[in-house]
């Protein structure tokens, strides 16, 4: 299992002051606590910004990369910030967050992911707006894979994102996404996968105990990586847990091994 | 979700010395807490008890009658404890805990499921015992699902059990448990699927993380049932949460109603 760093993001309040204030220390000092927590990838976003999300992409990725060796994922629906964020990587393997299969964006986006060489999260989102069905996501899912594929892109630099709507609206929008994962895991077997798992409790309450109990089932489906807050210690706790209950990690040896070195909780 | 409390058994080192001390007031204590916790049956299981076993289940039953309203699962090997047990069972309509695809056992509960016209646990194992795969399971589910119902046997009185084995002897055996829930819920839909924990974790630290993330998987699977100590608030908790993203929880209102009293931790 992937785990992508999801705190860096000025949509969280805190996030937005210390990027405003170009508070460094908040952020390395956050950025490492999310790597030692065991993120393998640490987002960044400063998408609420509009005016100057360039120049704080810059900053952030610079920032960040002072402290911890690990890829970023760059998350902007802009793709120069992404393209800001991508020339000043210098750590291994960048992911972009995201591409989807509205024509515009794959038109920007494609580029940059074969430029940089990078992963790429492919939003099952299309040029009609959010899907409203499995077959929906799975449509948009080919257009991206056929698209980034076709431009040279390997399958398993492609981590589709089925969207995750919230069960509050709909009861069925739960199973939609654990369908779909098992879907393009069946059809597109070198494809990877990756949710964003907080919509799912949007408008409930207790809402992490619905998230942690999601990622369980999509792990179960089949769930590549995730985009997680890695200082949730039950979600990581959780993770080891399907990880040994999905036979992928042999002889529980991770799950045993993160037990004897208490990073478990219950 | 049908939970059935499964903490009066004497195969725990407390409810030994209870029943061995004929100390009823310990047994009522743990049943009445058991119902508050959410059970909607109580097992009572005194198989430790040999030279006489069919006294205690005996007393067990008339006990935790005596003060809960909600059915048990009468919980034994031996058919002539079953026997006794539903001979004294007054609350509705009780288990039988449990028939096997073994030839004698079938043909010794299977008239009891009959004349007290109770629900049933029906075990995946076979005359050749443990079952090694998910065909294994689904053959044995089959023996079992054709003899009773060719005796009348509702197949919605009927509960598969897909028998689980340790993930720590072999890391593919919860997937084949969560497999085999599928194929039931699909082969014969109008049976029921149940499922006993705790043999998944055994071997492993933190028991109850493996336990709590197995039965969500099992959840999104279809589970109908489960056998499981009602007291472990965590795993409620994910039960509930488990029922709204499976879309079996309209509008999510359990979930909210158990969030608003308080029943649900994180």
């Amino acid at each position: 299992m992937l785990i992508v760093g999801e705190r860096i993001n000025t949509s969280r309040k805190m996030m937005r002051k210390a990027v405003g204030d170009w508070d460094a220390d908040f952020i390395k000092n956050d950025a490492l606590k999310q790597v030692n927590a065991g993120a393998a990838m640490v987002d960044v976003n400063c998408g609420t910004f509009v005016s100057d999300e360039l120049e704080r992409m810059k900053w952030l990725v610079e920032t960040v990369q002072e402290v911890v060796d690990v890829p970023l994922s760059i998350d902007s629906p802009n793709p120069e910030a992404l393209k800001v964020g991508l020339k000043g990587h210098r750590n291994g393997r960048p992911m972009i967050n995201s591409i989807t299969a509205e024509t515009e964006r794959m038109e920007k986006v494609t580029p940059l992911v074969v430029e940089y060489d990078t992963l790429v999260i492919a939003l099952c989102v299309g040029e009609s707006g959010m899907p409203t069905s499995v077959d929906d996501r799975l449509k948009n899912a080919s257009v991206l894979i056929e698209v980034l594929t076709s431009a040279g892109v390997p399958p398993e630099n492609i981590y589709v994102d089925p969207v995750v709507a919230p069960i509050s609206t709909d009861g069925g929008n739960g199973k939609m996404v654990i369908e779909t994962i098992g879907r393009i895991k069946k059809d597109f077997e070198r494809v990877q996968t990756i949710c964003g798992l907080s919509n799912i409790s949007y408008g409930l309450p207790l809402r992490k105990l619905i998230n942690q109990n999601f990622l369980t089932m999509c792990i179960a489906a089949g769930l590549d990586a995730v985009i997680v807050d890695p200082l949730d210690g039950q979600m990581i706790s959780n993770i080891y847990a399907s990880e040994a209950l999905s036979g992928k990690d042999e002889f529980c040896m991770s799950y045993i091994t993160a037990a004897r070195e208490e990073k478990l909780i219950l």
